[in-house]
């Protein structure tokens, strides 16, 4: 397996599997001198966690993160920073059941066809846990980001949507609620229909919206690299995204030109703003603004039907403890792939001057 | 500027400015031994073409590839492909009125901020004359993936959308008509309202949905290089695409697991599709499919008001020739950009063996 | 700093300072379904370990590699395999003269110049210690790559040289002395060699030689990353490494072609083999041998004029427990290095098949 | 083949062969803004060339470099610059007696055995010709490094030596010799005696030194991306190179750490320079030098035994064109690289600021 690691000049490198010992990773290029405010980067871990509210997986996981090196007396030296998470609450034993069997829109199947050989327990490495790693280079990324604002929020989970534009939420609502959705109204409907969902043994999908803002000009590298093209691989990396847009997205493609092109005001910046904050795959200094979509999670506490590694159908049922609705706790980690990718840039730009 | 290559085994870099000299790029890992069709590569280059029926650019360009290495007596030798795409039907002065003005919602603003330069002709890097390249480099690729089908259309344009799923349209059809709609009767709709935007002045944007099939089990490399993360980054690193989505995209986030879930046959395929062909990052043998969002080309025949680099107010009127709506010629590009994904998965795929 | 990650296919990132909690790395695109001998990469975590004999530092160390990832039930599995090694007898007070003045030919003064902050309990970083992370990486290399033999030996300690060709040696008798020269003769001159010069409060350099045997034809890659190229950066890599050369390497510059040209027999093998198994970067199936020389060890049991951090003269005088030669323990580190690179070349040569 | 780019920031990616059209590259990553010095470049072109003098191959090449992109009014633009340097007086039909065999030492074997298919006229892909283009790309790149001195000179052929330390000798002497070495008693015993084997059919090996000073403190990027072990690595993926060492190199080797060790004077400089300018992988400000050993070419002007593709023993005529000698030509090719490595570097070290 390659493609373990994200970035150029802020560059993560996951390794660990559900339930082994431990998950961890390496950042490298994380520039020296930054003083690292350790309780801020745990208290992300938090928001990621399993157990936190009645409508995440009620697993116990502490999800603490060990620093190991790159950090001296407090201060980032500039070398690489390995950190490991320890697995702590790992019942291997719940797999058992999947051992020869292939959950249906999960990667047991192709894991299997592709590498002979997979640890089942928990999905092994195509397990969500893996975007515990994620959260901590996003989270040393944020620190090194001081003056860019990051906030991504819940925006839809089935077909309830936020029907307001970012504009006129309170992102300091997001935490407010355990649906992770800044208007309040909407995450009370949002809320008692995941806890409906889970009473059922279902699954719900939703949309995840996340604001830059205070990027400065010229974040992106055009050709290939273009700040949303990263921006959208970074998310799509994510477990169960199955979509991104940006600005306009794709009611853009609806549009006419003489309704999308923003206009400029003398000082550079646009009157509209359906660009979404880059131009040409570089940050034009306005708000940057993009979609995810999650679909639902795969395992549901109902029974369906399967096939084993010998091609016989087999009925399997839900087991474990698993979240209805995987928006909530991907916030931080939208947070923390938007920031690797800020971070990266970020750095980029600095050959420039 | 970085980011001018796009690959890990099968590796393209382009260079060239609409109105420079040249295009052109460099093929890295091309196998050796393939008899590469030349034909074939041109006429990948012709559908692309600007000035193919009325509704696209009159601008006439040849855009006739000249390959200057990698390939001896009709056959890849594994070295490097340099190939040059000259300029032969450039008109700069057509852009002297863009010299000191920005155009809304093009990337002169943004590559004068970063760069404190630009060849404004034109747009250079930034304008869509660069997929040429990337035309060339899809259609080698296209070469080594014999028995993998890839077909691309356009899907809307505006708000005029084939209604019907992909499995029911015939992909041979696609070429009849300047649209690129492989359904005759939307097609016939999008022409008549592509004609009356452009005399309009005006331009709209569309949706290219694209299928590949036959692509073996196990293309993708988790956890940050999935299939799907690195089609959506080729996909987004087209000019003017706005979103991307795969399987059930953004509907997925409205169902639940119970209605997503994609069920197995004994045989390993899947009863269901939801999943696009992918899962956990790596194909599953099913058809993989995805719909990539185009905004309206921001050249518009009409007055608009913008600033020029003093910060004055200044109108602008589109000058040129341009395409009132970009998706027809998009068509081969995001077939190129899927095809470059597939030969770099194909060959990190080989060393499994 | 970037830097910390070597390999395109078999790719090992390290971390981790010398006075740290760990050191560590991930070992990303290793192929999945082999059997590792856990013994056997503890067995050259061994070789490298310091405290092994009199002629070599005395720290105890365990370095017992602890692997958190990548293989289940002792096979792997293709995800990435993370590792740690903690650091277990580091005295850091041992280091508090060093904090503010700079060791002669020390990496101490240009750490902090260019990153402004060092980690200076031992070297932090710039630690030969980091090279154990780098052996574990080479011992799983070497289980790929198991047909090719792999044989570094001593060649020189300060003007002791074996005086035979590399043909003339058993390197079955390599790990027999503490010096680790399979000629037992010139080994007792080293070793008293070396006991004299750790008297004299001194250290020396020497030289390690190399042999790759069995290595198929085609590894490396022209033109950049011809397999000499990165056999010679893998080992200029290694703490205190002055120069690489390759067959005929320095005295080939003093020859005639007529006499360099390796003739060929009828089955492609050569007559001759000054070419050192590698033509225009591209390994030809004969055996490939290198040398590299290393200097002695900066840190002397003398006393020494050094500045401290304010430009003022200081004395120093070495403390701790050092290496008086380090070429006995860097035997294992440049058959980890040369592992890592052939089993890199291994993979990239998979996708010609 | 992979492996035809150099660099992380200033990326230099090359294609061609010695009888296609042409050779030629993209540099990637070449800040914006700077004023380039065609001539300057062309003037480098011309140091490389055949033909220059009576010592060298006496093959007639304009070598004219043709820049197709990224410079716009006299300056770089910060896009990629593609450049093209067309083959004009390669004659086929001189290589038709290799097309089935292969000469001695050189890749013809390798790259057939690899590959399964070789442009057989003049080496292909395998030609030093393809050097042609990295001395654009360091061309472009002094320019770029504008404080920095870097100067190459051949310090021995065969056995006839330099007896002086460059620090005793006049660099701009260099040029007015065709041998390229600055102590001209010994230029022109070199030079006599490349006649001498000339006249013999033969050929002979060389060393090249190359001193770069005023390079800032901090370039070189720990662990594996030392300042060095990419110097080394350029120089080695240069033609006919065997070996490479920098500061006190193989001669370090022998000697004590109390005769090698640099101590500091009050300012940061070091008294003695055995480092090299190098330390920990970072350059600490004083002057770099290093040593690159080059074999004899392997076209000989007499007859040798061979094999054909067949197995057969044949014999085999050096004809055409060739250097008797590399080193004079190579001269421009060390600085090149060494241009390559530094610029890459000085970027990589922006982001540090």
């Amino acid at each position: 397996m390659a493609g373990n690691s994200y970035g150029t000049l802020y560059k993560i490198t996951t390794f660990g599997e559900s339930h082994g010992e431990a998950l961890g990773g390496i950042i490298d290029g994380c520039p020296p001198g930054i003083e690292l405010n350790l309780e801020a980067i745990q208290h992300e871990m938090s928001r990621r966690k399993p157990g936190q509210s009645a409508i995440v997986t009620q697993r116990k996981e502490d999800d603490e993160v060990q620093f190991l090196s790159g950090i001296f007396e407090g201060k980032t030296t500039g070398t690489p920073i390995g950190f490991i998470i320890p697995n702590t609450n790992q019942k291997s034993d719940d797999y058992s059941h999947i051992k020869d069997s292939y959950r249906p829109s999960h990667a047991d199947y192709v894991y299997e066809q592709k590498y002979g050989i997979r640890d089942y327990r928990g999905g092994g490495r195509s397990s969500a846990r893996e975007t515990a790693s994620r959260v901590v280079a996003g989270a040393v990324a944020k620190q090194i980001l001081k003056d860019i604002k990051i906030n991504a929020f819940v925006s839809s989970v089935g077909d309830i949507f936020i029907d307001k534009p970012y504009q006129d939420l309170d992102f300091s609502k997001t935490e407010s609620n355990p649906v992770r959705c800044p208007d309040e109204a909407t995450a009370q409907k949002m809320e008692d229909y995941i806890r409906k969902i889970r009473k059922q043994g279902d699954t719900v999908g939703g949309t995840i919206t996340c604001v830059l803002q205070n990027v400065p000009i010229g974040f992106g590298e055009p050709v290939f690299d273009k700040l949303h093209a990263e921006l959208g691989k970074a998310m799509l990396s994510i477990n169960a995204v199955k979509g991104f847009e940006y600005g306009s997205g794709f009611c853009g493609a609806r549009m006419k030109g003489s309704e999308h092109n923003d206009l400029y005001n003398p000082d550079g910046t646009t009157k509209s703003n359906l660009s979404g904050g880059i131009q040409g795959g570089i940050s034009n200094g306005m708000d940057i603004y993009f979609r995810v979509a999650f679909k639902p999670v795969a395992t549901i506490m109902q029974k369906q039907e399967t096939i084993d590694n010998q091609g016989n159908s087999v009925e399997m049922h839900g087991k474990g403890r698993h979240d209805p609705c995987v928006v909530p706790r991907a916030v931080p980690i939208v947070e923390a792939m938007a920031s690797i990718v800020l971070a990266d840039f970020y750095l980029i730009n600095k050959t420039y001057k």
